[in-house]
């Protein structure tokens, strides 16, 4: 997506050892009319596997989930790191390391709103080992649901995230994906 | 109004000691319709106010926080609970009581985002003790910046946020005003 790359290339900011930063308009302030059509893109190239929900992880995942769940009319359920004081049912969890914070997290997702059957569509900011990604499908199996498709805004396909999501074996889109981060630079595939 | 009233009634649990769970279409669940029907009328009640940025909190006021930023289109700012790894900069902090979890966060913001000047109109999920709102208004503070309204969703009107949020001096507007939640009910201002 020539827009979104554009953006990268003028706001985003390699910080080395593969930590791209876009909070300008990604991660910390958001730009909602970008974001808008990156849901707009994501749910155009991902809505012949007809999802019935769309699943991310907090934070950052809320914003382009929520976006691709509007284009698509399918509600959106975010796993939570922390219980808040309303969670007083049956949930499912699993742990991953996150890529952004460097530390082991642990996700979970009610069993009210996650149900067997669905046919559930990952979405979230980044694909880099797809650590979080593979939890929330572990989530997703563990619910008696299914996975049928990954979409990412930004993919760094050095970090192996799509091979490491491969035995899914779904339809996996991510809006721009970057080869490398050597030396400094960001250089799209 | 009348459509979210009707969602609280239909969906909404009164867990006691007044916890309103909304987690089928707010905060954990989200019905994205809905919620570009609330980001509407929160833009629409408090367009007048002029704002520049939408600042809120991780992780529940994202969404109404996005939706509003959306019918607005100004950015949206959201202060973060842990510094990520991209956060590499100049941040305020303050720190408050999240109602949500029963106890003390610390809220983040980059200078870089959160700007002398701007006109920041601060949107979250519920204003119930107003905690998180004065919060996130001393970060407007520190940074030179200006509070010029505060939008939520749903208001617990008896855990007295409207008065606590008093001092800031600025237009308040909710979506639905709960004045009750004795008894297992849930009585509507």
């Amino acid at each position: 997506m020539q827009e979104l790359k554009e953006r990268i290339l003028s706001e985003g900011r390699n910080l080395g050892r593969g930590i791209l930063k876009v909070d300008s308009f990604l991660n910390h302030q958001i730009d909602p009319a970008l974001m808008v059509r990156l849901g707009d893109e994501l749910a155009r190239r991902l809505r012949d596997t007809r999802p019935t929900k769309v699943l991310t992880a907090e934070t950052s995942g809320i914003a382009p989930a929520l976006a691709t769940a509007a284009a698509l009319n399918v509600p959106l359920v975010f796993a939570r790191k922390s219980p808040p004081l309303t969670m007083d049912y049956t949930i499912v969890r699993e742990q991953c390391k996150s890529r952004t914070h460097d530390k082991m997290v642990e996700l979970m997702v009610s069993t009210e709103y996650l149900r067997p059957g669905d046919r559930v569509l990952i979405i979230d900011d980044f694909l880099a080992t797809a650590q979080t990604i593979n939890a929330l499908a572990r989530l997703v199996v563990k619910v008696n649901a299914i996975v049928v498709g990954i979409g990412t805004v930004i993919e760094k396909e050095f970090e192996r995230g799509r091979a490491n999501a491969r035995e899914l074996n779904v339809p996996i889109e991510s809006l721009a994906v970057i080869a490398s981060m050597d030396d400094g630079k960001i250089i799209f595939k």
